[in-house]
């Protein structure tokens, strides 16, 4: 399947983040032709930006490319659910349909809390799939938090 | 009063933007020792990039000059109500202090709809002051939409 696939690349950026020290989320923007335009992992760290989830940097990514504000029929898959930021931010670019891994029952801002996608506030909800991948996203976070909370750990 | 000159300057930028033709919000970051270390106003039709909203500018700004993804301690102006990618960066960043001017009933994610602060997913909420300078930047806003609205208009 097609997204299966797209969601494989989201999940090749979140091990790579999670290889940089980044929490390892990863995103992928694919045109309504189905070309890839941007993939991203977190860069937070990196690049001392809070705002540089995976999600945000495929979404500047592929606008820049486009010389747009907007990304109309475009997908958006990422292995997490997206925290209200990100979510705010696919609403703005008019992205049509979410397909994400994990729910994020801390920070999300989707499914969760502050449901975004839910108010008069957000004049643009894409269509939303959830748990695309979920295991292996999962499984790469809870790796990755454990890590940090072993001293022994790499 | 110190926050009376900083929101003066955050609408200086709302000035600045409305010139160039973006919706007229301006922010500036101010440190605890009560330097600015960033002030700017919209810029997502000039950089085709959906999150380039004057809070999100200031943010990136001032993270990337203190090399740091957090401003604790810090204080942020802004003329509008932010928007819940905004909110949602403000709480990500730690900044401490959020004087806001215009409410945004529409858009707004602060005290409307998606109220980004009030759920356990933000992980840090600022101290919130709004309706100052509030005035002031209701009427750059008017005055944008009204030109956008007619044809005889520059």
């Amino acid at each position: 399947m097609v997204f299966r696939s797209h969601m494989d690349l989201a999940l090749e950026q979140a091990r790579a983040a999670g290889a940089r020290g980044e929490v390892p989320v990863g995103a992928v923007l694919v045109s309504a032709a189905g070309e890839v335009l941007a993939a991203a992992g977190n860069r937070t760290r990196e690049l001392s930006d809070p705002s540089a989830h995976a999600e945000m940097l495929v979404i500047r990514a592929a606008c820049a490319a486009l010389g747009s504000e907007r990304l109309t029929g475009c997908d958006l898959f990422v292995t997490l659910e997206p925290c209200p930021m990100c979510a705010a931010a696919i609403s703005f670019a008019r992205v049509s349909r979410l397909y994400y891994g994990a729910s994020d029952p801390k920070s999300g801002g989707v499914a969760q809390g502050p449901r975004v996608f839910s108010h008069p506030q957000a004049h643009h909800a894409p269509e939303v799939y959830d748990g695309i991948g979920a295991a292996e996203a999962e499984a790469l976070l809870r790796a990755f938090f454990a890590g940090l909370r072993s001293p022994l750990s790499n």
